[in-house]
């Protein structure tokens, strides 16, 4: 028997604005889609909070014992400066500007992204597909949408009517937009777009001269629009209606209602059953966002090469950081906060740590069946690790107290809550034992053994033993330094 | 001035089967294309061994000073079991045995590709391009191989006409196959192959209703050949001729061959100026080889776990191994050869991390000019890394005779000295300063001190000195054993 059959759990979804009860379309299998970056530069912490938020949901549903499959696109291609299909191609002006080749800066930055998700310990996706691997299978979808009449050809581009189909179908259903308001709303087009109306969005669009990524097509070499490659690549490997899409909240308008768009045109069924959209990270008051330039590189975090931090953090102490805030809470990046996450951590992996010393007794003297029944129901609503964290935090208490021998757990029970915390802790959140650390820390606490050795001998004017403790380590390496706070000692 | 500006650089052209003066078609830019894996399965060693050929060159070549854009691809799709173009798609066939979608094995494998290279301080290239993100390109090009008359379609698969071809060029002239031979040799077709000529080879093929990676195409719902994704995917990044082309010994033929007649008979000029191909990786007196079996996979080397070795080797140990052997040679893996190997690199890498102890003097005792010269003689010589890996143990001795002060050099010859080796050592050969390791080194002989003086303790009958160390040492998690052989210690 699987865990999911014995914990319902609740998921918000942003369509009908409520929690749901979660049951997936085929039972014990989960097709999860999540829009990934658009690699044109370094992902920073607040796309990583998306990514992270998602990578918490991927794992506690694996853990529950769901086949995941979960797909994580590499936008590549398309993703234009603006909204409006206007401007230039994201990747395309960062390689003119760089003079170097398109598929250069979506390698130097597809390799930084894994790196740093890598350093985070993140699970990889099932499938990593990229926009511009399915130039195919979005040309077939713009066929058929356009046979289907809800799109039109201007000059080599195709845009989706949008006032057509919100006549059938309710356009503006997942962001709240009243179509209808907005129409009579918008300036007047300025006669220069080829759209119909202000809100139709581009399939398809004619590449200018000076764009240098281009394909084929029925209608001219050109290129897909942004909200096409998500819909073709989850149709691909999830189906025309699948269990759960992500994503940041700032991509419900308009991707995301594109997305549905598209796809109720192109296959005539609503594809998503839970939509889930993960806060915002705040940072100087205000979202934290590439093209506002208020952010933070992860790289710049771990070492500590920054101007608001005077120091460098681990990747697990910022992944716990954000954890500690619930994905769909906004969260406010703080340099207190950060270093209040860390001292937790750095408390809860000294208790996890010691469990192994613990000696079980004869009886039960704490409730770890309800503490496991918590912690489940922490993430069962709506994936809550705040919650969980608090509870983990129960679990630091429960581990002193038995290794004080104040409290008492019989070995079947000790059993149970060992391996309960070690789900949660690493499986879960994905915490990492940093071990090198703790290495070490070993390190430090051996040597100060023998400074304090040597510190008696020299009481004693044991001379000869004092600098033989002295040569030994200086010829591992080891400098000892006297000084008037006592001794202390540098790695060469 | 660039450094390639005084060093001629020359390279076998297994084209031509001799070395020539390396020229490359844009001055100070060089464009190189290197097969790289189908990721169907755990890369293995002889894979490794052919990508860190090509790693170097790499790294030679930027060292150099050219501008060098380097293009490995990713085999997601086409590559049939054998090389008759018949058979099933290695990565569906693996996707239905573990009943999972082909791109996710992909990804699995792609990861695990990525991760390895990683682990080995490989530098990405700067276009990882993949088979099924070029459909488009390479639909193109059937179309106009079909066009110039030398591709014929039967029942919706597109086969390249090789004889025909071959009245106006010389298919076989890389691999040195007489093809007008080979006509006569081969058996008459059976009948059953869609083929005119045994030697004709796929462009494109009509997928039956099991295959799952299809897309539409003038001809059928298919899949490319194998080999046109790299004709494809070199002429887009490198244009229609280029400077280098790579890939394993074993891809010379039909691959590479094929490659070229696709070129010539797409773009009528020869595509490649030079052709580079790493030998072989030999495990028990055979090829390593997946399809075989004879294979270790780079993971099992680090952890040590698997039959041949007795225990792990760091990745740098086995990239030093590898790069002891020039990319042209036949190279035998041995447990003592890779023994032999880590020796030498710990060696080196030791002698290295003291050279910045070294103070200079009043004059030159060394001739470090001549010294530098012959290591980029060795490089400039067709990258022959073992040449240059003995120059670095001629380094080595410098090191020690400067360390003993038995030989003297001024400052600025010792400032070369010192920038001269570091490039070769991290830049060049891509070593890696394994100091986590080296931190544990240091906490071995830190407590082998405590242990030395627990013993005299006890030789004293100090037993409140020898229990105090024990005891202090086990808070640290650092666990005394005594035995006959004396003490040994445990980490928790």
């Amino acid at each position: 028997m699987e865990i999911y059959q014995t914990n319902q759990l609740r998921i918000y979804n942003s369509l009908s604005k409520s929690k749901e009860d979660f049951t997936p379309i085929v039972p014990g299998k989960v097709g999860m889609y999540v829009c990934g970056p658009t690699v044109y530069s370094n992902v920073h912490l607040g796309n990583v909070r998306t990514f992270l938020s998602f990578d918490l949901i991927y794992r506690y549903l694996k853990h529950l014992g769901y086949k995941v499959r979960y797909v994580r696109n590499i936008t590549d291609a398309g993703h234009l400066e603006n909204d409006a299909d206007e401007g230039e191609d994201r990747i395309a002006k960062k390689a003119r500007l760089e003079e170097i080749e398109p598929m250069e800066v979506v390698q130097r930055y597809t390799v930084d992204f894994h790196q740093v998700l890598q350093r985070m310990n993140f699970l990889p996706p099932s499938i990593e597909p990229t926009a511009t691997g399915h130039i195919v299978e979005q040309v077939e979808i713009v066929k058929a949408i356009i046979a289907k009449g809800l799109a039109y050809v201007v000059n080599g581009s195709v845009y989706f009517d949008v006032i057509k189909y919100n006549k059938e179908e309710a356009y503006g259903e997942l962001s709240g937009r009243d179509i209808e308001a907005a129409v009579h709303q918008t300036r007047s087009l300025d006669g220069q777009s080829e759209k119909k109306n202000p809100q139709d969005f581009a399939l398809w669009k004619k590449a200018d001269d000076r764009h240098i990524m281009r394909w084929p097509s029925p209608w001219s070499d050109g290129f897909p629009g942004w909200h096409l490659e998500c819909t073709a690549m989850s149709t691909k490997y999830l189906g025309e209606t699948f269990d759960i899409h992500g994503g940041g909240m700032d991509l419900k308008f308009p991707h995301h209602e594109c997305e549905i768009a598209q796809s109720k045109a192109y296959k005539g069924v609503e594809p998503v059953r839970y939509w889930m959209h993960a806060n915002m990270l705040i940072l100087n008051g205000q979202k934290m966002a590439k093209s506002t330039g208020n952010y933070i590189l992860p790289n710049e975090l771990f070492s500590g090469e920054n101007q608001l931090l005077g120091r460098g953090f681990s990747p697990s102490t910022v992944r716990f950081f954000i954890l500690q805030a619930h994905y769909r809470s906004v969260l406010d990046f703080t340099g207190p906060g950060l270093e209040a996450s860390e001292k937790g951590y750095v408390k809860l992996m000294e208790a996890f740590s010691k469990i192994d010393s613990i000696a079980s007794g004869d009886k039960d003297t704490l409730d770890i069946k309800r503490w496991k029944q918590q912690c489940y129901a922490a993430m069962n609503d709506d994936f809550n690790s705040p919650v969980l964290i608090a509870q983990l935090f129960e679990a630091v208490k429960y581990i002193n107290l038995l290794l004080d021998q104040q409290a008492t757990l019989t070995a079947a029970t000790l059993a149970d809550f060992t391996s309960t915390l070690t789900v949660f802790v690493l499986d879960v959140l994905g915490l990492q034992d940093e071990r090198k650390d703790k290495r070490s820390d070993t390190l430090s606490g051996v040597v100060d053994i023998l400074i304090d050795l040597r510190n008696e001998a020299r009481d004693n004017k044991d001379w000869a033993l004092s600098d033989k403790i002295r040569d030994q380590l200086a010829t591992l390496g080891v400098q000892l330094k006297d000084g008037k706070e006592g001794t202390t000692f540098s790695l060469q």
